[in-house]
């Protein structure tokens, strides 16, 4: 049975259950799964574990490449299974845990989170790591994203790997693994375009590590279908607006540069409006496939993406996993800390499209923490991109909750990319090209086109009152986070329902 | 005259005065010239158009490598002569007119400096560049300092040569010139170590573009001695012990990994640290040279050090410039772009050592606002490095002038670097390494490692009332600035002086 995805001779007798393998992760472990944008995870044995810890408390300390899907964080947050999580997450129940304290978090560049173990600054006990096959030589092909999984397999001491069936075999190729190595013989990244590819379809694994494999045939938890409305439709307009400003000023070209989109419905709106503009022979060099670049890819718009993982509706995901061969050419998967190499983006000269939970009049970006404290999911691979990008762009509504928040503000309450690695702010209002401006000028051009004409005014009494007392960042240090501290107590960021400061 | 340093025939016929030189730079135009921490800098030119400028009003954008020498940005900033400048600064005029806002300052990542001009964003008029000599075909030998020279000649309009003719003609060699390209045909860097050479002794220059050439002798402004204090001489000592630590581990050998150290006294003493311990066959990656680096080479505990710009004290550039054929094989000089390249950085592990103006019990790094508003110096390469490096360290005193400020605060009043770039935090009280740990475990091993016993039960109190109001990250945000405020107005941030809040 499953000859065909476990080609390693003798490797068979190693299937058992779930629970069998979770038995082997022990009480104070530190545990690293497969897993990235909630495609590609553990969908039995973490669970299994969580079970375990039900009946008979024990914690470990859980590394992922990114979220998890299927409730998993949840569930073993619920089972008190977690003593400390990273690099990311997006679970509401851990989320919770997190923000009370009671669950350790470490919010990590996605980028480079595999530098700890990669330096061996923590060493991962077991990793579990969902599979499309094992090949004859005990290497493992990861299923829809590859994350930080080839790190894991490496470092790990013992590795449970859990085979899914549900995946089709068509997927074998997609993948792109390639190591650094460490110091002193780190190697060269040599991409130098979206699709160039440079390792192997498979992660190399010392077969002798292998303790348990698992079959499975659950599907990846499928991503939202985010509709566009008038918000994410502004925005979008906006940006593709500039870029086509970009063009006729001949700093661009209609084939842009390679793309990078955080996941929600604005990057999706943006992604959508190239299917109808001027703009083709578009590339992706970013972290996760989401619908909107089938779509362009079936419109005949893009022609190449580069990501570590594929994280689609469910329509979609019906559609790639019945037709992957049309899309294979077209894409690749690769590890996270190549997909999100500070060496490659640069290189490329990348477009980076993230969300914002908030911005501040300095172009200053809060990318994880509401109210300052507590941690919506993570700076994921936001920084990586915006650091080193030839256009980094950050998006957000200017004010939600029936106005309520701005999200336009006079101090950002928490900082993951500050103004020195941040060239376009937009929000429903409008854009901001902030490249070559000082701070002064910055707040002027955000204030006028990006704020909610609810807060222009007192965004602007703020920059007033400021630049009188002085200082190259105007600021007035009582009230800079006063909008935050009200929204605290009154449950919006508006002065009428002033109650301090 | 001049055989020797203007060897293109014909050249020598544009040797002109400063003054005649500086007549060529028209007011609103963008002027880029040489120079970085205060070597290789334009000695008559500037000075030149700063007098013009005094009689005749005219103001420029003034784009550097990073800062200058000899007072000419306070000179130009008397003279009413600057509009605009980036990047980077240390003049205390300047500074002050940056800060009441009569100069805009553009506080920019030095090796991403180059990256608005390559890419067209603001485009030079004029380029003054010290030059050591210019070659048959008009290529330009630098002298002291690379910066963003190369950028500059390639894309101004016009250039003007500054010959320095102090500098001694054994120079020649020690410049590695290469460029990227732009998109999309950029190249990868290929350096694998610190002394790989990749590129040319010169900068390739249109020869047509030469419009003047000035002949100074003028020598760079010196470095300050920094005497070690018992301050210094603390820091210095806690983190020598922790790299004795990680050797011990296994994480490090005695050679550690390619350093790179900020400009000061703090980073001086740890290098002169590491004359009498055990660590050999060091190495540099950094951005500027200083005195410390000759020591340990002169030690024979230094094999090789690359950076952008050799900045010294007079009497080790006496040293240098009568001997520099000994000192040649050790060292090189690079753009900026390079020396300060994340793909490099990253690929080399570097350790990367610079002073910060303040952390916060989280780890979030302040580099160049006092008080959250007033502009210091600028964020100069301490990103480019601490985004990329194997270890991420910054130090400061734990409290100045006598105890009234606290450079260990609640929330840093501006962040230059987040906590996500943060690996190790050290003050004259002790070290705190942060790797791996959640932001509630680096409060408490901050707060009990690194702060000053004045104001550690401050901060503990802070700590602790945040985290019973809950968070990821917990903080008031009615108190987090409260000690900059308090400072602002009463003159320390002890509570006893309370009169805000
Ligand atoms: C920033 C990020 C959270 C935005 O995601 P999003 O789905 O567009 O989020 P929204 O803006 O719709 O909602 C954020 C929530 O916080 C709330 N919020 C935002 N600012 C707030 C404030 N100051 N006070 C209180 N609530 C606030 C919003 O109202 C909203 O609440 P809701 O879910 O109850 O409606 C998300 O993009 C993210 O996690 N980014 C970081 C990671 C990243 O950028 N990765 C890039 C590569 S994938
Ligand atoms: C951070 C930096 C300014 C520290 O430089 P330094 O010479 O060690 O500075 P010090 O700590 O001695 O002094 C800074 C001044 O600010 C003052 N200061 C610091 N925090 C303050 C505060 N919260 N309120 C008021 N004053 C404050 C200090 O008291 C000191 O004042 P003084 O000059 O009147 O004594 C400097 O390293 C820098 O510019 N770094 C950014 C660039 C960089 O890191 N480059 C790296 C590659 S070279």
């Amino acid at each position: 049975m499953y000859e065909e995805r476990i080609k390693r001779s003798g490797m068979q007798g190693l299937i058992t259950s779930a629970a069998n393998a979770a038995s082997f992760i022990k009480d104070g472990m530190v545990v690293a799964s497969s897993g990235f944008t909630k495609a590609g995870d553990s969908k039995a044995v973490l669970k299994a574990f969580a079970a375990l810890a039900t009946t008979s408390p024990r914690k470990i300390t859980l590394l992922t490449g990114a979220s998890l899907g299927h409730g998993t964080d949840g569930t073993l947050t619920e089972a008190g299974a977690v003593h400390k999580r990273m690099p990311f997450q997006v679970d509401p129940v851990l989320r919770h845990a997190i923000n009370e304290g009671s669950v350790l978090f470490l919010d990590q560049h996605l980028g480079e989170s595999a530098e700890l173990i990669n330096e061996n600054i923590i060493r991962p006990d077991v990793a579990i790591i969902e599979a499309l096959l094992i090949e004859e030589d005990g290497s493992i092909v990861p299923t829809t994203s590859v994350g930080n999984t080839a790190t894991f397999a490496a470092k790990a001491e013992k590795i449970i790997v859990e085979i899914n069936v549900s995946v089709p075999l068509s997927l074998y190729g997609v993948h792109d693994i390639f190591s650094t190595g460490v110091w002193p013989d780190r190697k060269i990244i040599p991409i130098t375009a979206a699709g160039t590819r440079i390792g192997t379809s498979a992660i190399p694994v010392d077969p002798e590590k292998i303790i348990a494999i698992v079959i499975t045939e659950t599907i990846d938890s499928p991503a939202a279908i985010n509709e566009r409305d008038d918000k994410t439709r502004s925005i979008a307009g906006h940006l593709l607006q500039f870029f086509e400003h970009e063009v006729k000023k001949g700093r661009l070209t209609n084939q842009l540069r390679p793309l990078q989109s955080g996941i929600g419905k604005v990057a999706n709106a943006v992604l959508e409006g190239f299917i109808d503009g001027d703009f083709e022979h578009l590339t992706m060099y970013s972290e996760v496939l989401q619908d909107s670049t089938f779509n362009l890819i079936d419109a005949g718009k893009m022609d190449f993406a580069s990501a570590s993982s594929i994280t689609v509706s469910q329509p979609c995901y019906t559609r790639l996993m019945t037709n992957f061969e049309r899309y294979k050419p077209h894409i690749v998967l690769r590890p996270q800390d190549i997909s999100n190499a500070a060496e490659v983006i640069r290189r490329l000269g990348v477009i980076s499209i993230n969300t914002a939970i908030e911005f501040d009049i300095y172009g200053n970006v809060n990318s994880t923490h509401i109210g300052g404290t507590k941690m919506m999911n993570g700076i994921g691979g936001s920084n990586d991109f915006a650091r080193n990008a030839y256009l980094s762009v950050f998006v957000t509504q200017a004010s939600s909750k029936n106005g309520a928040i701005s999200h336009v503000v006079p101090m950002a309450s928490h900082i993951d990319n500050s103004e020195h690695d941040v060239d376009i702010v937009v929000t429903d209002f409008g854009l901001a090209d902030l490249r070559g401006l000082a701070p002064r000028e910055r707040a002027k051009t955000i204030i006028s086109n990006c704020a909610d004409p609810l807060y222009k005014d007192l965004l602007k009494d703020y920059f007033l009152a400021a630049s009188r007392k002085g200082g190259h960042t105007p600021h007035l240090l009582e009230e800079a986070l006063s909008w935050h501290a009200r929204m605290d107590i009154t449950g919006s960021m508006q002065k009428e329902t002033n109650s301090f400061a």
